[in-house]
């Protein structure tokens, strides 16, 4: 059987931004497969293959996981602290994608060991070229590790 | 005194990489403040403000470190390793930009906390076109952390 590999999982429970999100990626024409999750506890269980995810294997991540710091249930924050503890999920590259600013965030983000912080912008159009240049960066330019070893 | 604020630290060993890497970066017209060190043990005196580097202020760190990995007297794992493991320098982000494809090389950049590993394009458009588009990603859309608070 062929697995379905999920190049971007997107962490976001905010359904205009998904729907901006998955535009801009699409504009891109480079992520073929994009899992969306709504909550920090359905994020937890799909990385770690447990729950409503327990068949997934978890050796097979995406390229990246783009992360909102504000979820319902288990905040971004929460779920970048688990993830970056844990060493079999520690180097799937992290990217926080969020509408805060504030500096405690950043470097809170940082010191759990995120791979990059962006601001949303306001404006439509460079939500939907900051996404896109985005998605290039982290599914053409850079070198993911390969956990499936 | 108003300090020049570096925007860049390129640690990179090979002259004619240095160069072009120097050229895409311009290119951009982004990076106002480029600072090249030639080896790991420079690097290290570089960041922890030390040695030929004691009268630097440690808490003005590059938004962004482009790091060779086969590096003279300190190798380029050794000095993420370091710069990781301490809680100072551990936010500053660092992209390895090296000719390894290796995936030793890339899964132990990863889980030495790397933000980003990318393997130099052999053809020299493409290395251009790579580096123009890191510096655009590192300096305009990622946010950086602000060590100085």
């Amino acid at each position: 059987m062929v697995e379905n590999v999920v190049d971007i999982v997107l962490v976001e429970d905010n359904p205009a931004d998904v729907e901006l999100t998955l535009r801009a990626l699409e504009k891109s024409h480079i992520a073929n497969k994009i899992e969306v999750l709504m909550d920090g506890q359905q994020a937890l269980d799909y990385f770690f293959a447990r729950g409503a995810y327990a068949g997934r294997n978890p050796t097979k991540q995406p390229k990246v996981i783009l992360l909102d710091l504000k979820l319902p249930k288990i905040s971004g924050l929460e779920v970048l602290k688990e993830l970056k503890a844990n060493p079999k999920t520690h180097p799937i590259p992290v990217v926080v994608l969020t509408s805060s600013r504030e500096e405690s965030d950043v470097i809170e983000s940082y010191k759990l060991g995120v791979n990059s912080y962006l601001v949303k912008p306001v404006d439509f159009d460079q939500f939907i070229e900051s996404v896109h240049n985005l998605g290039l960066y982290w599914l053409l330019l850079n070198q993911a590790p390969d956990l499936d070893i």
